[in-house]
């Protein structure tokens, strides 16, 4: 059994969709990246490559690279699962929070749960989704960031 | 078995009381909240949820409803706690830090640990409570806000 | 079986090393600290003591103590993993994450979970080193500050 924590945090920008686990947020600004911008999938990436000890997204993806311009980030979550797989693992539950001010992420959350359900391939009860604000203090507070966490279980395959 | 992991955050407001897992710490400024604020409880609220992929505490306890005004938060922890068995789970370990400038909380760490027993009723070696600053940096450590950081881990009934 | 999570943060001045798990990264600054301010060793043996639920590093180690002026927080996470072993635990796998603007740390990535394991006795693939920015977001993103998680799992010895 192992286990795994990511953290994630992107500059919200105008003229950028905002992503969260691959939907769409109706919302006037969106994560700033090269890549997507996925901020909850990043989280969980990196707490999936945390453990099983392989690096981070930045080792895999790196931004400076023009081929993961753009690139969903759904695509690098499940060859993320792959190396679990290969590694000998399969995520038992995993948890994940986003902090941002607005606008409010309760109504997505089972759009965001199906989404991330797809490419876990658990259930629906292993996975977790839930939103917080900032209260209106530092950068997210302010409506300047997003943030997100992750953690996960791992379970021997 | 499941994790979790909760994060809190409170703006600190005078003529408010400062209250960690139910205990009143003496200090100038408290939570800013409709709720009691108790962002420790908040944070393992939230982690508790999230290990039972169950939403977070705003789903089931939004600020927004008259109904949990000035409520104790030990009343919604003992409410999640029941939540946790229903889905056949039982805490295993609680780890709790709480990120604030001042004052000390080291004093109050062995009356926030019993209380926190009293409603999870696990043993005493199995409930951490640590203490931390942000060393002046941000809302946290321009002593404007108080952070909490909860994780936990669920064994089966 | 037990989980534990670790948070620090160090303002970074000028005049001090900037040390990572006892590792020294070339930089212009380092951690402000009374200790080492090794904040990756800070977290992860908060990490620790939260599992077993034996305080926190401020509880064993207090900053006003001159005692640990300057001490390496690596004879302080040996210390702490005699008391992870009294408690009848050993380390299952760590994973940790530092949040620092620059320089980049990937290239010290080897480095730094090499001298995690010397400490650790626990195989390489069970110890985890990530990095991220903050994206000039905040006092670690306006390169003022450094901050570190960290998430341990244990098992029963
Ligand atoms: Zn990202
Ligand atoms: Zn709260
Ligand atoms: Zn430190």
């Amino acid at each position: 059994m192992r286990i795994g924590m990511g953290y994630d945090i992107h500059r919200l920008v105008e003229h950028r969709p905002l992503i969260l686990a691959g939907v769409t947020i109706p919302s006037e600004r969106g994560e700033d990246a090269h890549s997507d911008g996925d901020v909850l999938l990043h989280a969980l990436i990196d707490a999936l490559l945390g453990a099983i000890a392989q690096g981070d997204i930045g080792t895999h993806y790196p931004p400076s690279d023009p081929k993961w311009k753009n690139v969903s980030s759904r695509k690098l979550l499940r060859e993320t699962l792959e190396r679990v797989t290969a590694a000998g693992f399969k995520p038992g539950n995993i948890d994940c929070t986003v902090i941002l001010e607005k606008p409010k992420l309760g109504p997505f959350r089972e759009s965001i749960r199906a989404s991330l359900q797809e490419d876990l391939q658990i259930p629906l009860d292993c996975i977790s989704f839930k939103a917080k604000t900032k209260e209106k203090q530092d950068a997210t507070g302010k409506d300047l960031a997003i943030e997100a966490l992750a953690t996960v279980l791992l379970l021997p395959l």
